[in-house]
């Protein structure tokens, strides 16, 4: 690429944007070096931002961006692993623990896992901090054991050590302030700066839609993710892609513990339905992409015999013993942290009925009124405490009978729970159709 | 009206913005509340002025905010003067002598005329700077002193000694530097609030159009004039506006010295038709919306015989007196700073030929190569430089016969300036229409 020796001013950039003008290679490099070396003032980064969430940004401008973000920081070289390294990434939601079932999934089906992972600060932890519900289970390894680890059993799970992508922690911290969180190309860019920052080269994104998640449209979702899977292609790095619903939470538990338990039980072969369908769903579109299955039919069957062998528990059991933890949580579950006490919360009312709604959000307040979440970086996490569902949108339910299962450390806080839990779910007299859990794929 | 007892936050302000939604008054308050005590950071305030250049802001959104931005400092009270007191501004052009003409002749048409101004600081000087080429006029009194003599003679042209609408200012220079400049709500705002805050009650814009001028084409000038001519009447200040042409410079002379001889010999009955038509339709509107007319007609046949009988010229020489200034300069101009040389500028080539553009900017720069303007605050003028024009678009003209009389104080400055006068100037062999000085008249 040939640059202009035109010497670029943040001004004439923004003025560009403005105008609806795409931004060249050299505008995006100029920009993101003055954010790193603050030669950028900040309120013409938020004019800028603002002339984005304004006028967009095209595909290649969005990927130079991407570019140029993963590149302000430490970009972990994964090369000498391998030709195919994969990397899940979810824009969150409340009871996704997907990764603990596909990271081993994937890696019996012999694509190398490699899986860097920030830990949660919301209503419930991030995975890094389910995975410490698993006794002795260590998350914070170097980066030089977590490549090493990669190589030698084909998966690694934990948290950074490094900041990757730093240009990226500026960018958010600015648009968090200046209403200009809602941008489809900067979301992009900040979720796949990082992505590609961790060095993996075949990229599993879950995009969440609906209530509760990042992008409330659908439309929205699909957009992201295409926006995503395009700026791959432009770096050269295949990125899949689900859009997937979250008007309510994935699976039925929600906490540490019972979600560890859940992932569990799903590498098992049981497990809730839409949890296992999507791991099938994402794993048997990263097999195709590299050239594990001829299509997504054949994918699917090899990751299900995995299932059924016992091989992918198995694998969990490895990854488990690699990182430190105690592997006979797999078939003992009281070695997981317990709560103090397991009370039933009922279905209000009389008669048969139907879950016509349960917001996935209300049972993450639950769970943090019991000590699940964080409210600042560093706060410790109950990992005991949580919530068994025993009934999605579309099930039908009677009147009286347990429609969820509270884990709890009190009476205090099964009241607590209760009442959140009654604010979460809404009922039918008629009959409610199951939403469908996967809206669209993208490769 | 009754304001919500919600907080209010910038942030919000922001995304509602952003949104498209229209502020409360309540919004438009704290915002600008809060950058006069600097609570809202600068990134807030510029993210926000990049929102309205986007989104817009309706006519009474701009007038609350004209509003709150001339009460952020001091107001002029003028009431004690009568029932109607003009003001007179225009957003800038090159040759623009009006308000030395268009003054006395208000004046002595019975409107009293209160007229605060700014300094130059572009390629020449502003009008406070052309007065000063009178010796002995003092543009540097006192708010008391400026207010007692408009109650005496019914006029007073003054710089500005307090600073007016200070909200302005700081929203201005952020403005600058993030690529918010433009945007009819944000420019609007920013001329009311200074014109209500000089206290007049019957202000009349003149907003020049095209190239060397703020609004670069008719549709934006009219849009601005007529959203100024809304927020007076929402806040019940009439304003009237013109929309002129400044494809070229107005009336013939550009420089001190040079202008206010114009101006002058327009106010004896002589002087560019241009110039002279400006300021009958500006004073026609005016003396009209005063009740000092019926019609138009009547109030121009009025004020071209307060210039026939000398009325006007006897009522400058008064304003001239009671700011300390000689008012011999009238009928003797050499009592004006003089140039060292008078040069003609002659037209190239040979032949009959059209004049076809003129640029005002390059006219402009050339009076500014000889010190006729200022790179920054209080930088020295010289005052006996300039321009005087021969012909403008559509004029005929001969190869070899003089174009421009250049008033200047060396050979070396004379090359600099027919070079620029060269750049200036375009010609045709084919007829050329003149253009139209006024696009449109709004009240």
């Amino acid at each position: 690429m040939v640059l202009s020796t035109h010497p670029v001013r943040m001004l004439d950039i923004i003025l560009a944007k403005r105008a609806g003008k795409k931004h060249s290679p050299e505008e995006i490099k100029f920009l993101v070096d003055g954010i790193m070396d603050s030669s950028i003032p900040d309120y013409q980064l938020s004019s800028w931002l603002m002339a984005v969430c304004w006028r967009g940004m095209e595909l290649e401008e969005t990927a130079w961006l991407t570019d140029a973000m993963c590149h302000s920081g430490q970009v972990l070289d994964l090369s000498a692993l391998g030709s195919v390294i994969g990397d899940k990434h979810s824009t969150g939601g409340v009871g996704d623990k997907t990764t603990l079932v596909f990271v081993p999934l994937l890696a019996a089906a012999g694509i190398p896992m490699a899986k860097l992972s920030g830990r949660g600060l919301g209503h419930t932890g991030g995975t890094i901090d389910k995975l410490e519900a698993i006794p002795g289970f260590k998350v914070d390894i170097s980066t030089e054991q977590f490549i090493e680890q990669v190589g030698k059993i084909g998966m690694a799970i934990a948290g950074q050590t490094a900041e990757l992508a730093p240009a990226d922690g500026r960018i958010y911290a600015m648009r968090d302030v200046t209403g200009t969180v809602e941008s489809i190309p900067l979301i992009a860019a900040s979720v796949m700066s990082k992505k590609l920052a961790a060095g993996a080269n075949l990229i599993i994104l879950d995009v969440k839609c609906g209530r509760g998640a990042f992008m409330e449209t659908e439309e929205k979702a699909v957009e992201l993710a295409k926006t995503m899977a395009a700026v791959g292609r432009i770096l050269k790095r295949p990125v899949l892609a689900v859009v997937t619903d979250m008007e309510q939470p994935l699976g039925m538990a929600v906490g540490h513990t019972t979600e560890v338990i859940e992932a569990i039980e799903t590498l098992k072969g049981k497990g809730p339905e839409d949890l296992r369908e999507l791991c099938l769903e994402l794993g048997s579109l990263a097999l195709v992409e590299a050239g594990k299955a001829k299509d997504t039919a054949e994918a699917r069957e090899k990751l299900q015999k995995l299932i059924s062998s016992g091989e992918a528990l198995k694998t969990f059991a490895t990854l488990i013993k690699a990182q430190g933890g105690d592997a006979k949580v797999l078939d003992d579950y009281s070695l997981l942290p317990t709560a103090k006490m397991t009370k039933e919360f009922l279905v209000p009312g009389s008669g048969k009925k139907w879950v016509s709604a349960l917001d996935g959000r209300k049972v993450a307040e639950a769970c943090k009124l019991m000590g699940a979440g964080r409210a600042k970086k560093g706060d410790p996490i109950n990992m005991a405490v949580g919530v068994v569902l025993k009934a999605k949108v579309g099930d039908t339910v009677n009147g009286g009978d347990a429609l969820a299962t509270i884990y709890c450390d009190s009476e205090e806080q099964y009241k607590l729970v209760s009442a959140k839990l009654a604010e979460a779910y809404q009922f039918s007299d008629s009959e409610v159709p199951k939403p469908k859990l996967i809206k669209a794929s993208i490769s």
